[in-house]
């Protein structure tokens, strides 16, 4: 059984188009959930579904699912299952999602075209909203595939704007009906971009996760008083940005220290940052901030989280702001199934292709997945780790090797 | 001579209604130039130039100017002007501008009451587009009466839909013949509110200004590398937000020093920041930010503004990310004539009402008409410093008794 490279290569390139943006160098997209791209997105990916003869079915939160069901399965089998999604963040890269998508579906058609008798469907599958860019923190479709949440819950999620899902999904046409659920799988796999530079360094095409990071997102509000910034001398301030800014090199000492010194693998970020009311010429008087926070180990994560708050609190006695801290998301490192990483690393060797051990410090879908059933997380290599950015990169014949481990793992988990 | 605090709030109140916005509490109008609120403001204002026997003209870029020549004076002398401006920001309040403009038309009409005689002409003047909120940055009419500015750019300035000053004037029927000529005036004096809380802490109706700050304004990017908040290790990251509030810090802790230690009234802020792609997961990789600089000194502006750039070389040395600087604007203090600021002190005492002298942390039309002959600036307090807001508010009494001032001066000024 061999994949095609130059099938995989087409889709992910057509995929690019679907909101596509005018970059100087490199290639980028946006693709927010519920827009006209994620539609165009969807759709493709659909007609790629159905020319492969998979059978598809699209759930409550517009989770799509193209089900393989050879001569030689048990249509009553619980099916194995693979995939990733289709959206993206703002300006982001072309390989982050769709190259597992289209790296499971390719390795269904290799597997046809080896003519390869499974035991069990195979399902290739697209999760909805993973980036957590219009609704919410991210991994939605899973989350509500693994029962974390209720599709009700999901779909009443509102944008900005006050979209919610539900109309978002409407409005494209992809608001199905039923839940997919995750626990009535054999086992999951899951193709990703590494997003970080081990694997490039090691010249090592394929990486098998060991455990994915535990993940904290904070919300985090400061608010002064917004004045002119003509009128009002230095010491009668209340500035709201001059205290964030102090919060946020409190916190990169901190994560510093913690990496230095503790755990090697540990990050925390502030990625967003709203100013209010954002004029030359008005003091800052609120901002909000996100906080994430992430480790394999739980223990350094509750230490910079420790640290974030005494700085507010430091920040507050020593300025005339006030602090609110809120904790939204925590999620725990998730180890994957030693099935799915034995499955991985067997495949490896029979294509003769390298692959190595390493964590992820990301989150991905395969997070929720792996509460419910044995999973396994692969990575392709990221040209300098960068992502969600379009500098991204993976090369084409990383994609395919890549992709070969997955197909050959699939096959194996799918025969027994 | 006694200025009347009942006609003065009659044509105030009145004025309100032009562009009024409904609100939960304070008095809020919207008067853009060009617009039907603004022909309404206009029209009443000229009613009222009328009533009180003054000679209109409207000049090309809409100033229009009420001269009162008494028999008493030589109407070959230099006239002296008061005014301000009637239009105002998107739901600002209702006496920025407008006391100015109807303190001085009082001050006339008291003046008549009285029997003062005057030995030059005094003419009341509106000045067109001060706020800057449809047609460029502001000050408008008064640049094109200090030669700062030719009638022909202004009159070609165009909307964010590409309409033109001139084409928005004609609409409304205020885009008269010839120019006003600022340096034509024996003297000038404009009566404004505060907008900050120094006369209301010191319990005093009127502030006599020394000198109207300098203003430099400058716009910081620094742009990093957007990267994955999860996959990227603290020591391999180019974060322009953390960049950044380095930046922030040090630009608070120069202008701090500077006030403490060089000139009290100096102010620097960074009101307006910008982060991209601002995504909570995402390591930020390009900010830009507004940096606004002001005093009454030359030497702090500048000393802030090296401080601002040695601290964007310290970060681009010791952080992997690369700094922009521009300073597109630069505005020297403005010093208030002698002349001026002692006929308004002679006013005060004359007419036994407190005067304290302080400096404008803000921009006003006099700071174009003060570089081509003597001028004054007196303030009105503002309750808790509120302007640019519904809730922008003098009390009644605080607008007579700096009318009153304003009278006296002007009194003074044209029987010289």
């Amino acid at each position: 059984m061999q994949i095609s490279e130059h099938r995989l290569r087409r889709d992910i390139e057509a995929n690019a188009e679907f909101g596509s943006v005018v970059v100087e160098s490199g290639h980028g997209r946006s693709v927010l959930t519920g827009t006209e791209a994620d539609r165009k997105a969807r759709e493709y990916f659909c007609e790629r579904l159905r020319d492969a003869g998979l059978a598809i079915r699209v759930d409550r939160v517009g989770n799509i699912v193209g089900r393989w069901t050879p001569e030689s399965a048990d249509p009553t089998a619980k099916p194995v299952a693979a995939g990733s999604h289709l959206d993206s963040v703002p300006d982001g890269g072309i390989f982050d999602g769709p190259l597992g998508i289209y790296a499971a579906l390719e390795s269904v058609r290799a597997m046809q075209d080896a003519g390869v008798t499974p035991t069990r469907p195979i399902e290739v599958v697209c999760f909805t909203e993973e980036e957590g860019q219009r609704f919410d923190g991210g991994l939605l479709g899973s989350a509500v595939a693994a029962g974390e949440m209720t599709p009700e819950t999901a779909l009443a999620l509102e944008d900005d704007s006050g979209v919610t899902l539900k109309s978002a999904l409407d409005e494209i046409g992809f608001h199905g009906e039923g839940q997919l659920v995750a626990d009535e799988w054999h086992a999951w796999l899951e193709l990703h971009i590494e997003q970080s530079e081990r694997l490039e360094e090691a010249n090592v095409p394929a990486g098998i996760v060991t455990t994915i990071t535990g993940l904290s997102r904070c919300a985090i509000e400061i608010t002064g008083e917004a004045n002119h910034a003509g009128s009002t001398p230095m010491r009668d301030r209340s500035d709201a940005l001059t205290a964030g800014s102090e919060f946020v090199l409190d916190l990169e000492n901190t994560a510093r220290e913690c990496a230095d010194s503790v755990s090697a693998t540990a990050v925390a970020t502030v990625g967003k940052l709203r100013v209010r009311p954002n004029a030359p010429n008005v003091i800052p008087g609120h901002i909000e901030l996100s906080l994430d926070v992430r480790d394999i180990e739980v223990g350094s994560i509750e230490r910079i989280i420790d640290g974030a708050k005494e700085s507010l609190e430091r920040i507050e006695t020593e300025c005339d702001i006030v602090t609110e801290f809120e904790r939204p998301w925590n999620r725990r490192p998730i180890p994957m199934s030693d099935r799915c990483r034995n499955a991985l690393r067997a495949a490896g060797e029979a294509a003769d292709i390298n692959t190595q051990e390493l964590h992820s410090g990301a989150a991905h879908d395969t997070m929720h997945v792996a509460k419910v059933t044995d999973a396994g997380l692969l990575f392709a290599p990221s040209r300098n780790g960068i992502s969600h950015n379009p500098l991204e990169w993976t090369d084409w014949d990383d994609c395919a090797a890549s992709t070969q481990v997955l197909g050959g793992a699939l096959k194996r988990l799918a025969c027994e």
